[in-house]
């Protein structure tokens, strides 16, 4: 086995995967080989694909196949309140709790000096083009990261002399959570930002 | 996004991987779409490849692109020894303890009748015609499961009419422990520490 086996090749590729150490790069590899040789073949099909057609969302810049993405091209949504988040990832997640039918608008990433990620990597200026155009509300759904509110404050600045409403998503104490084991941090902001019932 | 878009499909597909649910399998098509499409297209490639090419060796039925693996046709090494294991992640995990420096044979699986496999399945048959020509010791590195156990005394017994040394590696491997995950220095302690049955 002097020269790299295909094996060796496939768990080396594997390892790309975020998480993916070289004993379960094996275990997958040998998994699919013994056991879901379709499933494989399945999966480097798609992922083929996926690398090579997905691409970003002409308006909202959300990781998509189409030029515009599904969300953006739906009808049926609230076309005057737009969501600001930081990745594909948070999109999937508010969709997945049901709670918003508005519009998008994916950063992409925080401001990020040491990273290099400026207001243009994270597309401030289309964001305040986007807003001119019959959006109503911004609301900034961004992480409680310090990242994440350097750009809220970035972006809440630049959209200052536009006629919209800024707003951010509450922070509290999150549902199901005991008080007792909330920060600090999280409780002052949850006292501060207490509402009349 | 009423049809399925070509992200649900990959999340889809990144779950024929052990291990990996719905929330992994988002993170991973991601992680490679937004930091790392040469790793993701380089994955598909080589798995398709893996999926299409990879059969067992004639010889030793282990995983390998080639008739023949590359421990077979390795000249180098011992012929008249041959280690029989249950699956191609124990050959590895052998040869990275550097240990043994002999023949293989991989069965595949053990005995179960449960799942359906029998002497047939092992390729019990094809173990005994190998042992037939220059095989001089069968070491059985079968795990220490009961399933493994009693693969090892159906090969012990099959074995027993034909002129070669039987031995089973030492109980220096954990009870119960798949030895796939045993360490090398265990590994190499329980070959050397083998005894004849």
């Amino acid at each position: 086995m002097k020269q790299e086996s295909l094996l060796d090749q496939v768990i080396e590729a594997f390892r790309c995967l975020p998480g993916v150490g070289p004993k379960s790069a094996q275990r997958m590899l040998l998994y699919l080989l013994e056991r879901d040789r379709d499933g494989g073949r399945r999966l480097a099909l798609v992922l083929t694909e996926a690398m090579q057609k997905i691409g970003n969302c002409r308006t909202c810049r959300n990781l998509t196949e189409a030029e515009m993405c599904g969300i953006c091209s739906d009808k049926g949504r609230e076309s005057t309140v737009l969501c600001v988040v930081e990745t594909p990832a948070d999109v999937i997640a508010i969709e997945q709790s049901a709670s918003y039918r508005g519009q998008y608008f994916v950063l992409m990433g925080t401001l990020s000096p040491i990273e290099g990620r400026g207001p243009q990597e994270i597309g401030v200026e289309q964001l305040v083009e986007r807003c001119q155009s019959g959006i109503n509300e911004v609301i900034i759904a961004v992480s409680s990261t310090v990242e994440g509110e350097a750009t809220a404050y970035y972006i809440a600045e630049a959209l200052k002399s536009l006629s919209v409403t800024v707003s951010r998503i509450a922070q509290g104490i999150p549902l199901g959570g005991e008080l007792e084991f909330v920060d600090g941090g999280t409780l002052s902001h949850a006292i501060e930002g207490r509402t009349i019932v």
